[in-house]
């Protein structure tokens, strides 16, 4: 979509509805950020003329230069029409429409929304909204009409994500910039009046900077469900697309009508259908958080449900067991030989004390060279999957860069490899150490848990459509 | 039990099993906590003597001082029976012993367990182990053999916790720490040969500090789950016990004979009955954590199942819709009296656009006095059990003070309420302003509803028993 990279990578900006007055209006929030955070030319508009931040304001897009790709419009609903139809006849190709007051509201809006998007199919503008906070692409776009302090600055990186709520999206943006993953953009869809949350699939799975495409997800207008799942179908075959479904229980279905009303009545696509064209179905926050993190690493495939763990605490080992059970995935036992293999690298003061199952806990006796010797034993078991490492650092023999010695060890088998290390501050070399070299860090038990269920998943579908 | 009180309240301790060689060794870090951390006179001991720290090691129990209340030990096992056997004649009544290769390791540990138990049933001795991390009381007492550095310095609070893993009682003092919660004591548990997390349950029950006991439990010796549960029985009628069972599933149950194998084969209490005698049980640890924190606030009752909810987002009401129908909370539909109420108390520019359903939209215009005049409404309404407040402060009318402005309003009702506001630096005004107030926060909204579910979890027990 020619419009939607036009939007994304603009030269030159504008905002309608910047005031003179009040500085934090969303316009003149929009405004600086386009200007001094993301140092795009952008034009200030307001019929009332002026300057704002010593720039001379226009007094419409008609009056202002002919160098715009990407309009922001955050006026009262009822201009907004005006001002789309100036667009239109400028033949600017991309607008934001932030603007809250259409189809949310209810009847006389929805009539404003149908308006909206006649003046867009007439001029083939690509429209992101209305009713949205923005759009975010790290160090090139920021038109988010919230102030800087109240978004965190997330790292460039290689997940997209678009959601129907702005604020879960904040929420997301937030977590991904603490927990250090980066993204790709981040979109507020809003009404979705005229781009749909499918055309930004299709845009992402077309880039290929983005390694994974996330989305929350409410409800679909008419027919979009189908078009959604048929560009996925197509995505999927080249990077994971993960979603997050709110209101899918009944009254939470019901809490939906209150707020993307514009999507009321249409029929959710069921999780089968989700399933069936390898979109990877989360089950709340949580997960979407597991996912994110998980598929912003390089892919290492997961070729069954088997499971090897490693711990230094047996109460981390029994709890990753209950949890992995919830998913289907196993703990094969380790045969004796194997165990005597294991036994073998560890120092021979704990060779009595440590237990050779799986999981295999080396206790708190541990050290590093135990860890990475049993680790390589382990990563070379044929019915061994994917690496389960527990590694809350307690245990006093493990050092600071067990992270990189163990990680650089993953590194010479091609198979999924996730530890699970607390997301503490004095923690974070060990973090750093292991993401660094191609391990994701999950911050609990439970996460480290779900990030091998989505390699799974994912591994699954690749198999099933033989691309594994 | 006048061994706990002496164990946890000791004048002066002794440790056997330090080292005049490894400054590192379990030993010698618990000998220095106890001496630096928490400024009690302490004997080291060796049978090499010597000195540690500039103080001499007297060689035994024997030849130490008389005044000893507690005797730490982390020696070789195959050494504790003797050096239990010398303080029962020197009437030491409080031991901890960490040492580790008792019933954990198999039949020739069992059976050193069974004479370590026959010397401490023959003088009355109270001890806790063997192979466990060891207590920590905060401003008091801290004998975990780990490294100070290895563990977070929670603060001192009225939330007792007692494991059978240490690894998982670590991983939850580090958590508490970062979540501003404070713990009464800390116990791991280990083999429970004498001692039992019962024993603990009763002592902390009868202890007026504390306010919760939250316990990670895989499994019962022979006649101690109903112990357990009789005492609970009586403990639940004056404050919140929490469990957390590790091994639910089978192959969890598998993986704790590797670990707590003392306990193998053993009956696991069903949840039926810690149900029926008011126990709590958290599914996971994002639950316990949940439970652990509501709970350190003071209770406020919560007599139905109705929530009345309160948010800037409406994707995040559809979310927390979705978690309450999980846990069977209902959002009540509020009357067209009660949503004119509420919308009268809104700033009128936003009158339209915020939507008076319940979850209560105040959209990203919202302010604080918005917020707090909807709230006083809600809380009047007597459909209304609890009040759900989510509250991501990224809407720029939203202030950092509204936790306290807000906290101030939900003050005057007695009802539960609970907020959501992400766990970030930049936050901290809002949280403490919640909870210095008393109104506790939680850092997802997938914990905010959990802990609305455990508050309404005790109301519902208490008023089976009739005290609520």
């Amino acid at each position: 979509m020619k419009g939607l990279d036009i939007m994304l990578n603009p030269k030159v900006t504008a905002v309608v509805g910047v005031s003179t007055s009040n500085p934090f209006s969303p316009g003149n929030v929009i405004f600086r950020k386009l200007c001094f955070e993301n140092n795009l030319p952008t034009y200030p508009i307001n019929p009332r003329g002026g300057t704002v931040e010593g720039q001379p304001v226009y007094k419409s897009i008609q009056e202002a230069p002919d160098d715009i790709d990407l309009v922001v419009i955050s006026v009262p609903a009822k201009y907004v029409p005006g001002v789309l139809e100036q667009c239109g006849q400028k033949n600017i190709k991309a607008v934001i429409v932030i603007s809250g007051g259409f189809s949310e509201t209810g009847n006389s809006g929805a009539s404003l929304q149908d308006e909206v998007m006649e003046i867009t199919g007439k001029y083939g503008i690509t429209m992101v909204g209305p009713n949205c906070i923005g759009v975010f692409v790290p160090e090139k776009l920021d038109t988010f009409f919230l102030p800087s302090e109240r978004v965190a600055r997330t790292r460039k990186g290689s997940v997209a994500i678009i959601s129907q709520s702005g604020g879960w999206l904040i929420e997301r943006l937030e977590e991904l910039a603490s927990r250090d993953v980066g993204v790709a953009a981040a979109i507020s869809i809003g009404n979705a009046a005229t781009t749909k949350v499918h055309d930004f699939v299709e845009h992402f799975g077309d880039d290929k900077s983005v390694t994974a495409i996330l989305a929350y997800i409410e409800g679909f207008g008419q027919d979009d469900g189908r078009k959604f799942t048929e560009i996925c179908a197509r995505v999927t075959q080249k990077k994971p697309v993960i979603v997050l479904k709110g209101g899918q229980s009944e009254a939470g279905h019901r809490a939906t009508q209150s707020h993307t009303s514009s999507l009321a009545g249409s029929a959710v696509v069921a999780s089968s259908a989700f399933k069936q064209f390898g979109i990877i179905e989360a089950d709340d926050e949580d997960e979407v958080m597991a996912y994110a993190k998980l598929f912003s690493f390089p892919e290492r495939p997961m070729k069954g449900n088997r499971i090897g763990c490693l711990t230094v605490s047996g109460g981390h080992g029994v709890i990753a067991t209950d949890e992995a059970d919830q998913y289907g995935l196993e703990f094969p036992a380790f045969t004796e030989e194997d165990q005597a293999a294991m036994r073998a690298t560890v120092t021979p003061a704990y060779q009595g004390i440590a237990s050779f199952r799986n999981p295999c806990d080396l206790t708190g006796s541990a050290s590093d060279t135990d860890y990475e010797g049993v680790l390589r034993v382990m990563l070379d078991i044929d019915y061994v999957d994917a690496a389960l490492l527990l590694l809350l650092p307690y245990a006093p023999g493990i050092s600071l860069q067990i992270g990189a010695r163990v990680a650089n060890v993953a590194k010479l088998k091609n198979k999924t490899v996730v530890a699970y290390v607390p997301d503490l501050d004095k923690y974070e070399v060990i973090i750093r150490g292991f993401e660094i070299n191609g391990i994701p860090c999950a911050d609990t038990i439970e996460e480290a848990v779900q990030m091998i269920n989505g390699i799974r998943k994912r591994s699954k579908y690749l198999q099933r459509i033989g691309r594994l």
